[in-house]
């Protein structure tokens, strides 16, 4: 049986204000050109299929568009679960019609319990779940935590492994081992909110979601297969992708996709960033988290560096800011339309024209005369 | 052709307050009863299943059962559109899945030109849409209102229809000739906002949605179901229920539903409505809207009539108010501790105790120190 494995689409998110839409129907496409270049029929979605537990109509449209294009269009069989950012009722909303065409999207503990058999695998879907929710089925007060709730979790699927079938689980949680990152906010790393490896071990393979990152627990057989798309700063450095899972012999394969517009970290002193003899050597076109080197002040810099690249998500200042070199703060006794004049000239690279600078003198006298 | 008619569900609607879900459910319940007991196999929706366009997951949960119990368990067929509180993407989400086990949910215009074929008759299930919809569809930049809008609509029905067969319009909108219930605000009545009815009469039934009333258009072949429910005091004096109608030869009957609790006017004194003699040949939990005859001022009225009635959803004062006969309006020289005193009294039946009277006078001089 052999599968694809991905996570966490977060569909609908928004990168610092920049609509994703685009990007994640390209990146879904890809996902589907992998499945049907190497012959297989299943993909398996372990969560977090949207951002929002309530969504945008785009998003919405986005998922069932793909959706259909996966599986009534293609045929391609969907083994699916809710993550922590879904919303079990809203994202459920007519599985129940969805199995006629090998469409599984569990968004209940209970639905857990039954799995789906396919050829020579039985596939454990359990979609992301609160311990309360242990606690009511299980009728057993002391589940105060994932990692104690997961016992009888487990032990129940465990009673219904037949001996000659591969075992999988698809799950959203926090397994112990890996590392937390910024787009993860709801989390809390390790401890009793952790689920421990060693409990998982009993499945022949698990296809994790919640963490972004495909290296985020380095496990043969336990895994993240991580965002298809960089979501935050944190993620720059991370190759994004798929993993094909084949379960007899067990094999894994990491299978890269490629978005048309990356997101990275640009480094350097601004005069760089805005040199066309650097700036030629970039795609300018991606979403950048830009570092300053520069320790002096720079009037206007988001302004100025998004006229030559236009998808900043973040502007940080890696060195201190020299305050001593500042015109601005070395002035204070500077008559106010004065500094304003040298302020706009920094800032605009063009003196105040007339009317300007009666604008600015009306303006800073009115000030002064309201007391503000 | 045999099928029940119904509309205008407004799954999670509140009434002034009050929680509908558990009526709700209970109505759905009694639709499929009348279904089962008749040996109908399709129920028509006309649009509004759900009452807002972000329905709670409270309502949503209620739909997906009641449609499972429907169209998965009983295997009854079910056409439906989208009406215009409902989101059509929201609504709309995996019903390219539902297709399979006939039930079809359209809430796009352009999947109203594929009419459903069952038995003797073509279904045209054309979801409420606006005219720019119609406008883009048709790319005629003059469809600016309904009417106008509904020719081309029809004339592409029409293109479709199978000689041979009978021919039944599902919609959601405003047809001339009904009348404006206080449920429905988002329409304006009669004129270019209404689809007349004589450009209706090409077919052999039109199942409308969109107005509560059954009598709303009082016309043989074009009728709106009204609601399953009362959802305004305005709907009082409807009798709900669905159309059981046959195409050939054509026939509609009406079958009532019976609410557990329903929504009535009372009117009265308030000294009678409390009286026990009166009170205990009423069914004090029907949701009331209450017209008190009284011209005295009756202190703290609508807390007194909850303790009798505890549904109520408006109160409202018939007759003028004999302001002259209030002892608090006459008496503005009076000291206001002296006055507040009168005030409690009247209110609760009961003197302030020395306590109270000390928080009386404490809030009372604060007041007057802070100047409020």
């Amino acid at each position: 049986m052999r599968f694809l494995h991905t996570a966490d689409w977060h569909l609908g998110k928004k990168l610092h204000g920049f609509d994703l839409l685009a990007e994640q129907r390209e990146i879904c496409e890809q996902i589907l050109k992998i499945t049907l270049e190497n012959n297989l029929d299943t993909i398996v979605i372990a969560g977090d299929l949207y951002d929002r537990s309530v969504p945008g109509e785009d998003a919405i449209a986005l998922l069932n568009e793909v959706l259909m294009e996966y599986n009534l269009q293609n045929h391609i069989r969907i083994l699916a679960i809710s993550g922590n950012h879904d919303s079990a009722v809203r994202l459920g909303q007519g599985s129940q019609w969805f199995t006629a065409t090998d469409y599984y999207l569990n968004t209940q503990l209970n639905q857990s319990f039954k799995p789906v058999l396919i050829d020579d695998t039985q596939f454990f879907l359990l979609p992301y779940f609160e311990p309360f929710q242990a606690r009511e089925y299980f009728d057993d007060p002391d589940l105060h935590n994932i990692a104690s709730a997961m016992k009888p979790v487990i032990d129940k699927m465990q009673a219904q492994f037949l001996p000659d079938k591969k075992h999988v689980l698809v799950a959203h949680f926090f397994a112990a081992g890996s590392t937390h990152v910024d787009s993860e906010t709801t989390i809390s790393v390790g401890g009793l909110d952790a689920v421990p490896t060693d409990m998982l071990e009993i499945f022949d393979y698990v296809a994790l979601g919640h963490l972004h990152g495909k290296d985020a627990l380095k496990h043969d057989t336990i895994r993240y297969s991580g965002s298809p798309l960089k979501f935050s700063a944190s993620e720059a450095n991370q190759q994004k992708g798929v993993f094909i899972v084949d379960t007899d012999p067990f094999s894994k394969t990491f299978v890269p996709l490629e978005p048309s517009r990356d997101l990275r970290r640009l480094s350097g002193a601004f005069s760089e960033l805005i040199d066309p003899e650097f700036y030629g050597t970039q795609n300018r076109d991606d979403y950048l988290a830009i570092e300053l080197t520069d320790s002096a002040i720079i009037p206007n810099a988001m302004t100025r560096l998004r006229e030559v690249y236009p998808n900043i998500i973040s502007l940080e200042r890696v060195n201190n800011v020299d305050l001593e070199s500042d015109v601005v703060l070395n002035s204070k006794h500077i008559d106010p339309v004065e500094l304003f004049e040298t302020y706009f000239n920094d800032a605009t690279g063009k003196p105040l024209d007339k009317q300007q600078l009666e604008w600015a003198k009306d303006t800073l006298n009115q000030i002064k005369e309201d007391g503000i």
